[in-house]
């Protein structure tokens, strides 16, 4: 398990990276990086509009819990768990915490424990 | 208008102040705090799950942006600008961000000019 300081400076370096890449993007579409390394919340938002539709969402959650990174919400194509890896984070580290923690074994990614834990069916 | 370090605090105080309200108050589901006074975006989050539902969600999102308080979500039933008034906010330095610029004029409270900014039809 590497240090929480390193883990801290390598979340906020793949959503830094991720936002630079793709700010603009989107015409009338603001894309927020919001990092909070006191309450260990890393997050990419867009807000804005399009034409006269509202946009407002959350593009990726990733939390510091624990020793590991949890990958709450990711909806980036390329899977931002593969930036992480790439940076040297052990998948034992990565929680994919989107998928329900009786799947989570399957995944070859961190386990973890969720406040509910829903059971398998 | 008043300060920047002042908005900055009355903002945080009204966040944490309904995130300690309304922590716990769905089993399964962790309610996050994220204030990011560096980018001036604070938000609260819902994240877990529901028997076998995840839950992923933004419940507020409020910016400070060129001296104004911006409304980019307001998930809460009272309506979270009431908080900002009674604090002390002046109505045209509170945005209502997620009604259209060329509505705002028509809500009493500030406008503020988007990226994009859609047109009545």
């Amino acid at each position: 398990m590497g240090t929480l300081a390193t883990y801290r400076q390598v979340v906020q370096e793949v959503l830094t990276a991720y936002y630079q890449e793709t700010a603009g993007a989107m015409a009338g579409v603001e894309r927020q990086l919001v990092l909070d390394p006191t309450r260990d919340h890393y997050l990419l938002m867009t807000v804005g509009w399009e034409q006269n539709h509202r946009v407002d969402g959350c593009v990726l959650h990733l939390d510091i819990k624990d020793g590991q990174i949890w990958i709450q919400h990711d909806g980036t194509e390329r899977g931002i768990a593969n930036d992480l890896l790439e940076r040297g984070i052990p998948k034992a580290d990565i929680v994919l915490a989107f998928h329900a923690p009786y799947k989570r074994p399957f995944t070859g990614f961190g386990v973890g424990r969720d406040q509910a834990e829903p059971q398998a069916a």
